[in-house]
């Protein structure tokens, strides 16, 4: 047995099913192992961007991690801001990443980069095995510091002779890494806070915005008077019909400090301190009211459930229904609007749908037309490096099993870094729904700009426009195979989301905004 | 003045004209000193690895550098195959990496990254600049690593604060570094191994593959017997009438030790030792013949023309006439061939013609048919890493001013990489012709796959092939502005280059293979 296929068989014995992939010369042992060893679907990405985006969306949904399978130093750059993401987002993906010969590198072939440096900067757990008989070993471990709790970043570097030489031994699975315990005390001082009379805010992230931290959530607050808010980067939200109407902390640095500025407690659930996503000259870096108290709970690498049980125990908190979000929206008419947007997908959606949502500036206001939906997930961009909606919803079609409708809500200058996730939406037949916000720019920086000054000129605009020539989103659609047709009005939208919602495979609709 | 205005003042007054730019928040203080100050022409590219692949091209006909505008670590990682591809053509470059606020990097917004590690892996000169006084003078230094001889990976790290508080100071140009000079002691050793009577070849790369390096290495062959070659990393050959008809080092291993095996001692000029692109089990890592001797006259960061004058010198050599190439071919016809291919550019492309190769498996016998083509530039992809071939064309055409044809010979696979080259190509107006060698699979792969097991599986294949969806150029050109049509003949090719090249902005050939 050679060492590629030790690896295949100790990730098929860890539970790794799925290899998003696109490969190259240095992996042809490994490409060849999956060949000959049935248990992992391999899912081609046109640019490995798209791998590593996909593995994201996958984690997300299965709560497992896919492997990657990246081809040197080069091949894993490309998809590094997607890893970026999925770190940010604590999802768990073991990335195999071929590599030249040991004994071929020190001859500094073209292809030859510090991969072990590029890796470094987008994992939390990177390891070069040198030898056949330690790739079993060194893949099990990878797995499990991926499923460090929630979810981690492994790379496992592989050079070439490591996979084709004799000697391989698959490996078992080893035990997930024990979750962080809850803190007894912190529970108890929260408690306190709780009972103080003050204005506290539960800043929730992680499993506190799943429906059933949502729930206890719900009853720490119904208990206690605190206010609840889901943290900006959350990562992936359950949301509509018996879920909370959560709102999240704004992306606008005077908005969020508005919104915090009652509170004199911040206590943070798997939350992060809110921060802004930028500075800027004379603005705050924190959002947080000046003199107020941020208690951290629980880390986001602790069990949030399990803390907020705790909580709800140690307030003797009884469950409360949850509150209502009213009706259904109805299906919106006339001009598209950002809210006509959003009331059109919660009026369409199917139960269990997906949202994909890198929908930039246009979709800062979508959530409360969308709290009466039908129950759905929610997934944001953790690490605000563009780029990944349409690989992300890719991966979370896949991480269903093929069985939800995903529908990316996706501003068009970020779709054109990765769009060749259609491609693969196409080929494996995936139920996606691409909304392309086509505004033809880069609107997010154009506000951006005048922040820092008056209009832009010719030569700022030639940066931040992307007219001239406009992009035909129907055209690239279809050219990788996705049917796809375009919406100037909400009836529109309307129509042609029904029309995509009753068909198997991927549909792609250019909404004109 | 605020650090920004510093920069731009200071890009100026160091020659850098040109900024390829993909802009974020972090950036926007230097995008709105770009549009106050004149003297900068920017170019947007949408996605980063098109932005620097257009640098590398922008260099490698301008010879000076052209700076580049990234967004935080990931947009600098999306970036990152094309500088290590231009680090191995040994381009100039100098990045701008606008980042989060010094004092706000603490607070671990979601863009905050390892930057400087990232940076690190494929610059050869990086420096985060604190202070909007140090800009000027870092910049200046940043412009004077890039020229260091022949060129330079150069990244700057702008934390937005540095870019917008006030005390910035516009340097003046510092002097190019001296290049390394030559080395009197090893001509002379040259020159005895060449009049040794034994077999010998010069290889050639750098400056030894221009035209007047190559009449220098013309006159040496002549005097001394020697054979000469071009390295098969040569980034950057003139070719065509006038030139000498070179033949590079074979890709395949077996084929590379075949040609280099006659030679007792093999002068390298500016080449590197001849390896394997990659180690294969059961075949060298070196491609030179057991026991060769191989002679280092000049490494590439030394002046091949100045190292071969001196050859020259040492050995008295007459300059003698440059060998005849034949005619010029003429059009071919019939089936597609990468014979008739080559013979179709060479009848058909204009004088001055830039070809940009990325054609990988496809175009192994370009360089015999090109011989007698008109005298032309010849870009080869020098460091391996696919998806270069399109932003290379595109910043080629912008570093001669516009007024070349380029000709991009491009697989399908290495195209979808970074296929928004083409908006910019059409943004700009730009005389380049590209010609997709559309085969639908990565063929290089499939190929690599025979040398390690028998025919692939449907996994393997799954992995390998390109069809299902086919992708549809013409639509994908489309989208994006760029007029396109499919060629299945050779007649149809050369009726759609001669269209082609009677126009002066871009267009595509998908051609059937």
């Amino acid at each position: 047995m050679n060492g590629a296929e030790s690896l295949v068989h100790t990730l098929v014995n860890c539970g790794v099913d799925t290899c998003f992939a696109n490969p190259g010369t240095s992996e042809m042992h490994f490409v060849a192992a999956l060949d000959r060893i049935a248990g992992v679907k391999c899912v081609l990405g046109l640019q490995e961007n798209v791998v590593t985006g996909m593995a994201d969306g996958y984690f997300r949904m299965a709560r497992k991690p896919a492997a990657t399978l990246l081809h040197c130093g080069p091949g894993l750059a490309n998809g590094m801001a997607n890893l970026h993401n999925a770190r940010r987002a604590r999802s768990a993906v073991v990335n195999v990443v071929g590599d030249q010969a040991t004994y071929h590198r020190p001859h500094d072939a073209p292809l030859t980069a510090d991969t072990e440096g590029m890796a470094r900067t987008v994992s939390d757990w990177v390891r070069t095995t040198t030898a056949a008989a330690d790739v079993g070993r060194d893949a099990a471990q990878a797995v499990q510091a991926a499923m460090t709790h929630p979810g981690q970043i492994a790379t496992l570097v592989l050079p070439s002779d490591a996979s084709w030489n004799a000697g391989g031994v698959p490996a078992q699975p080893l035990p997930s890494p024990a979750v962080q315990p809850v803190d007894q005390a912190r529970i108890a001082q929260a408690a306190q806070l709780l009972r103080s009379g003050e204005k506290v805010l539960l800043l929730l992230a992680g499993g506190a915005v799943w429906a059933e931290g949502q729930a206890l959530a719900w009853a720490i607050a119904q208990h206690s008077g605190a206010d609840l808010m889901a943290d900006y980067m959350a990562s992936h939200l359950h949301r509509g019909q018996g879920r909370l109407p959560l709102a999240r902390v704004p992306y606008a640095t005077e908005k969020a400090c508005q919104a915090l500025a009652p509170y004199q407690h911040i206590i943070l659930v798997n939350a992060k301190p809110p921060v802004g996503f930028f500075a800027y000259p004379d603005k705050p870096s924190v959002q947080h009211a000046p003199g107020a108290n941020l208690f951290t709970l629980s880390r986001p690498d602790q069990d949030a459930l399990a803390t907020l049980q705790a909580l709800v125990a140690e307030l003797g908190a009884p469950m409360a229904a949850m509150p209502a979000v009213g009706p259904r929206p109805g299906r919106p008419s006339g001009a598209v609007t950002p809210e006509g947007l959003a009331q059109a997908v919660a009026a369409l959606m199917p139960e269990g749908a997906i949202i994909s949502d890198e929908s930039v500036s246009f979709g800062r206001g979508f959530y409360p037309h969308t709290y009466a939906a039908p129950a759905h997930d929610w997934l944001h961009l953790a690490g605000g490096a563009i780029g990944e909606g349409l690989p992300m919803a890719t991966g979370a079609a896949l991480g269903t099993g093929g069985g939800r409708r995903v529908i990316s809500l996706q501003a068009d200058g970020s779709a054109m870094y990765s769009l060749q996730a259609l491609w693969t939406q196409a080929r494996e037949n995936l139920p996606c729904t691409t909304i392309i916000l086509s505004n033809r720019k880069y609107n997010i920086l154009i506000g951006e700009y005048g922040n820092v000054g008056a209009n832009p000129g010719p030569t700022a605009m030639a940066m931040l426009d992307l007219g001239n020539p406009d992009l035909n989103w129907l055209q690239l659609a279809n050219g990788m195979g996705v049917e796809a047709a375009r919406a100037e009005t909400l009836d529109q939208l309307c129509d042609l989301m029904a029309h995509s919602f009753a068909q198997s495979g991927p549909f792609l609709i250019e909404l004109c905004i």
